[in-house]
């Protein structure tokens, strides 16, 4: 397995220049543009490796399908859903126009940012409070207690965060969001600047794949039911609006952040992570595109 | 297995009264709305039916899925995905307004009305070939050379089309679709007109289940790709703006009709074919719905 | 006053080559970007001209002032009113997306192309009759017998119209327009493509400031009252989505055509003709633009 | 003259039963929806009244004319105008999905909210400086000095104020505005609660009308051409999307306010101010449209 992983990397690694870093904040512009890592960890939690698998970036939107697990467990499914959709879309992670118009009651879905405020507004929990479940519950699925998040990164966020602000204070005004809209937001800023690498990724993921079989659940919710809509939500707007065309081409349930992170999802099978920073048009790893298209046909991975 | 599906459309058939049938041509308000059947096809062609399974109806938008087909076959995946995306949409079928803008060089999806009169522009043929097409694609998918059209819903489909045709002459001056709009749009109007049961759907839907293992097909392109293909644009589009709900809730590939058909695919399992004329609020059965789900549930075919 | 035309057209017709020809149908292409004519005339019926005043043009927009007038003169302000509305826009004259949203019920004004397809569906008549009835009104208020419309134009906007077909059946599928489309769009064509020249439009325009006086009206309607409206909606919505900077920048209630030809107003003093077919990025004539805001300074025009 | 207005206002009064008072603060929602009162004052300055002319009223949008006005006397035309429009709209006056589209770079039009915040960001001054110049500029054009703002109005648009606040955000984030958002949403929503009564509003339109030829400006702008800018965007969008339909019945370029005055100014002639806080639906109030459309009628006002 680390041979093919290995071999993929290698065939795939130069198209880096075909993508640019993120440069909305210094923290992400910094990032090397040529790293590539990739891991697996299969059922009997083999960890298989290769690339720049051991460096550190932040979680950035990732953070979105733990934030709508925890939401989940702490209100249910059927709250957490009056608030926001389940569809995918044609529109960018930042679209905000829709909310403006006057019938719009809910943002589109939970993996893009207005969706992903309002779930972390539906955490239960003053001041750090939802931010620190959000970690906890990233440290558990990650089996890792040692995930923390970027202060630097999280300040860089809060000082440029003036379009999340916008969409919080729009979806405050339609009723979508209660509460007071900077600690709402402060927390999200956190959430996206927690640090992690693609092992940790990759255990994410097997945790997903795995039904949450090891892990304890505080809630009287069916964690078959859980996992099964976090992969078709994923399946449907995890990579914004390039989702159809992933699960066409790759075929594997996952989420994208804005550093360069991919967690993927192969049901009952495989936790995989992917990390590198160079990012195409719609704000995804462009190797991770390229990376996974070939791992998906090569290891036989496509869900469809 | 047929016992299974007596019980849970007896489970819901009377849920019929909180939907309404199709009311914008007459054909389709005289469908009987408490209607209500389903066939499910195994991988040995074992056939379980149950309910109204041999009531006709028409086909409509299921035809999208094998118009993308046919379209595919005609001139591959990539010329096809040039006039027309990959995304899921919040928005519904008759969406236009995205259209107008002057960015826009590409319908949302193929499972929308814009992406569908555009892959039936790219069906190679005169006059009524690019139809003739469908008709034997369905025959062949569905194994029945005597599925026809329907004359007089195909007559009321013409004249009651200005929407579609505003779509086409939008899309004809952006040059998405190139050639005649209302030879177009009569080949459209056609393939939605063409009569089924759930069996044939059934049968349709076990052939993209199976790979097309049985189906001879003349063109270079890998059956199981296409079958891949398929599956992914019903999982993302195929319940339109409710299609992301429909995988969280159900799971099952799917693509619906306006005159209450639901094509359904169970990757490497079962076709299944459902009608249940009595609509939802975004245009699906709603009786599909609430049978498919609890047919998942208690057959364990969610996806996700 | 004709020492002053010719000053100002002196002054400002080397700016032609900021802009350029509209270059959608041949016709116009052909014209001489280089042309810059204009006319005024006084209430004592006095003609003053200077520049290339004696060119021949097709009125193009021009037409829709005409035929709202002609709508009224048939239906009353009231029923012309239900189908358009009356206010300015910040959206390009060939807007169409506002149409596709459900709750739209009326085109935006009855100067985009629209509101004039809708306004000409509106005044009564069969076959040739709406355009005759307009081009009847156009000889009228020119006063000028020998107006006629140009075939070759006439034949490129029909070859070239399907974004006007689109919005027509976008139309007719809201119920907006009644009657046959390709009828209404053939008057609608022809009465886009009526020849004049400068004196022709500062005749119109003439006739409008003079309140009707000497034109005699087969309707029940208040001569003041419609011109004051003709003049109001010039005013908001004449010169498209810069109407809100000309009345800034000029101060004169005026319609343009993508030939080059602007219709002005000076109510109770002046009508002006201009002629120049080097058009800004709006679709106004650009030398029209700089020339009549001089104008307007020198003769204290401006009438806010 | 006091006569004409007595029987205007008579003849209207009891159509207050057809709007409503504004009800987003508890401060306007106790407003008596049956008040109704008007001031005219000619050039000689003599003023005429009547109704409920002496009630005293927060001036609202009203404000945004004169801290345009303020932004010209501290920027000039040109820089203003970089931020935001000229142009009418057929969109409501909070609107802002528009500002949320990538191209977007400016405000439609000063009048709306958008326009209107990026007008007082324009405002030299830090801290409150820049609605104390607004607030001077009131009582200079009123000839009022001891006009003073509402604080509880004051305080409850600031804490209903959230779409306002995402409006601005949205607005900082395309560099629209720049500055500290709550700084600048202070003075906004301290101008807003300006207290004023009819007559304050007819000497600020005679003000205007009258060219400022008594008012001293502190700046080297053509006092005319200012004058000219201001009636053409009254005319444009001073009474949000009913702008072009009230030219076309009154005729007097005109701004209302939510608190159900409006500013009419009759240019050369007259200023009028208007009182009467049952609001339509465009939030325009409902008897200024009825009593000023009789009252043009009657005086000959009509400027087209």
């Amino acid at each position: 397995m680390e041979k093919i992983l290995q071999r993929v990397i290698d065939n795939n690694r130069n198209l880096y220049k075909y993508g640019k870093v993120a440069d909305y904040i210094p923290a992400l512009k910094n990032a090397n543009i040529k790293d590539c890592g990739i891991s697996i960890i299969d059922k009997d939690k083999n960890i298989f490796s290769a690339g720049d698998y051991n460096k550190k970036f932040t979680i950035q939107s990732i953070s979105k399908i733990i934030a709508l697990m925890q939401a989940i467990l702490d209100i249910g499914i059927e709250e957490v859903f009056k608030k926001v959709g389940y569809e995918g879309s044609e529109k960018p992670f930042n679209t905000i126009s829709y909310l403006g118009e006057n019938k719009t009651e809910k943002a589109i879905n939970p993996m893009i940012n207005s969706g992903a405020i309002a779930i972390t507004s539906l955490i239960k929990g003053e001041g750090d409070e939802k931010f620190n479940k959000i970690l906890n519950l990233v440290r558990t699925l990650a089996s890792n207690p040692n995930i923390d998040y970027d202060r630097d990164v999280y300040i860089s966020e809060k000082n440029t965060g003036d379009r999340n602000r916008a969409i919080a204070y729009l979806m405050k005004s339609k009723n979508i969001i209660g509460g007071d809209v900077e600690s709402i937001l402060d927390n999200y800023f956190k959430q996206c600047s927690i640090n992690i690498d693609t092992i940790d990724l990759a255990n994410i993921g097997l945790s997903i794949a795995n039904r949450f079989k090891d892990i304890e659940i505080n809630a009287d919710i069916d964690k078959k039911k859980i996992s099964s809509l976090l992969i078709a939500i994923m399946t449907h707007s995890g990579m914004y609006n390039f989702s159809g065309q992933w699960s066409v081409e790759v075929g594997i349930p996952s989420k994208s952040g804005v550093a360069g992170g991919i967690l993927s999802v192969v049901p009952d099978k495989y936790g995989i992570g992917f990390f590198g920073p160079s990012l195409d048009k719609n704000g995804n790893s462009l190797l991770g595109h390229s990376v996974l298209k070939e791992l998906s046909k090569e290891l036989n991975l496509n869900l469809f």
